[in-house]
């Protein structure tokens, strides 16, 4: 059905019956704000825009895929504060020829993540718009002391969990029509649909071994910049030491390490802890099956960030960070 | 400065340095997400997108009456709730013509009001956009039972804070040139700088006074509308006891009260009470020094809703409540 016959208040309704009711949530959508309850004595808030054309382009992602993505970018901001997600708040602007099916799939893909993490759905607004825009506010439960990007001191491990350079070198595959190639459907997949490290973000806040934490969504070495900058520290990275899928391996080709290094969107959680505290992170690690390397050392402020090859020379690599305002075309992606 | 050389980081840093940090925040803008207090067991979240063409056009506002209405439209949602406004999260998608100086005044008009309800601006988001766009969602303290719209009784009261039709009878006169005449810049201030009722809305919650209330974005009776629907009762409204302005009596013209029943963005708050608390709600409102105008009665469902003139006979209004999907040319504002 088009949107324009379903209408703004069919439309609200219609998305009230798909997103089930939680039991957490005194007052969902339909009345003048939500209300939710406050488990913790304090609770994180974080927000997300996503633009067609900007952010993402629906000639290479499906509507399905897209919401997915719209929860999980959230959730990794959520994971990389060691907090528990709990309502999610989702404003949508809407071209006028969208049918109310890809909005049911937009939804379904919010939803089969909502329900994994025991996210609701507790409001947001509609409207119509030349272009889709999402935009999402998530707030989690704060049962622990925060993990801020301030924390890292120099001597610290750095750690990264998952594999890194999968979702740039599935996007840079999806838009080169080199998707044939074994291993570039798992590649797509880490682009399409990032898992959010939240058990593993919450475990470390709750034993208190991360000394400063941030999710690589701009790049690890852009996103080991915000932590070095919070923290007043420089970095050393050990190429050989980066956590390379499989399918990485296979089809990064000459690129070598370039999109692990630089990439963004893999939403892996990137942290630093104590060298005393290396025993506890090995425990921790086979506790949550979730691959933890440790692949650099935290220096002082003075000595940089730099990434050192297999025979301890600096590598250059052109930190190519997105700026939405200085770019003036958009690489950016969903 | 145009945005394109300040860059994005470059904007969230003038932010960050713009807004002033608040003692209930532990971790503002700049982490992965913020990290705020909880003051009761539950709270209220209410989200509002603004849309350049859509919701509002630069022609006929400036920036800083923009920031100014982005939080008071969201400050009306949580007084309808009988909440407390705390946090604020903002994103913005901005053309990159924009200078950093129209972006201050958008920052000011919301800190200006911020400051008077004690509303702290923790995160949010930015890209650039083809036209401007504002999301914001705020969070609010629950320190009393909220009031929900579904609470009304048949033989209840009607009641409306301040006076109705202002706001669309401002836009009116701005958009038909008609701005020397006296009282203009009264309507059309109300237009741009409503009033959020907090104080009012809290104290019916804490004393238990509403059985329903909502505030009046979209016109008197749609609004009533949204309140029997929810309640499943009907209403009477009597035209002679709808309270207007001086303003709105003298340049309402032959329109008479067309604009206090449908017109929109009022932010007035409209409840429902009972009978044998008329005496309280008249004690409230000389506390308060808000105007409460009882303008009507529940009334069963099967009795509809509607407006009756002096000599007691149903008017006859066109609901010209708004829908953004369902027209094709829009007729909303800021």
């Amino acid at each position: 059905m088009k949107l324009s016959r379903l209408g703004e208040f069919g439309l609200i309704n219609r998305v009230r019956r798909t997103i089930p009711p939680s039991r957490d949530v005194g007052l969902g959508i339909g009345d003048d704000a939500a209300w939710v309850r406050a488990k913790t004595d304090s609770f994180f808030v974080t927000a997300d825009l996503l633009l067609e054309d900007v952010h993402f382009d629906l000639n290479w992602t499906s509507l399905s895929d897209l919401g997915y993505k719209t929860l999980a970018v959230n959730l990794s901001d959520i994971a990389a504060m060691g907090g528990v997600p709990a309502y999610l708040t989702l404003s949508l602007g809407i071209p006028r020829h969208f049918t109310s099916k890809k909005l049911d799939h937009f939804y379904h893909g919010i939803e089969s993540l909502a329900v994994q993490h025991n996210v609701a759905v507790v409001g947001g607004d509609i409207s119509v718009a030349d272009k889709l825009l999402i935009s999402a506010c998530l707030i989690g439960h704060a049962p622990y002391r925060p993990i801020r990007r301030s924390g890292a001191k120099p001597r610290n491990d750095i750690y990264v969990t998952g594999t890194l350079g999968d979702s740039a070198l599935g996007l840079h595959l999806l838009k080169s029509k080199m998707l044939r190639q074994r291993g570039a459907a798992y590649l797509l997949k880490r682009h399409h649909k990032p898992t959010p490290r939240l058990a593993i973000g919450a475990l470390l806040a709750r034993k208190g071994l991360a000394t400063a934490m941030i999710d690589v969504s701009d790049g690890l070495l852009q996103d080991l910049g915000h932590i070095c900058r919070a923290s007043l520290i420089g970095a050393r990275i050990w190429e050989e030491a980066l956590p390379l899928s499989r399918a990485y391996r296979e089809l990064a080709g000459n690129e070598g390490t370039r999109y692990a290094l630089t990439g963004g969107e893999d939403y892996e959680l990137l942290f630093c802890a104590r060298q005393s505290d290396r025993q506890l992170i090995d425990q921790l690690q086979r506790r949550v099956k979730v691959p933890l390397t440790r692949i650099g050392a935290c220096v002082p402020a003075k000595q940089g960030i730099y990434c050192l090859d297999r025979s301890g020379k600096p590598i250059s690599v052109p930190v190519i960070g997105h700026d939405h305002f200085k770019s003036k075309t958009s690489d950016s992606n969903d």
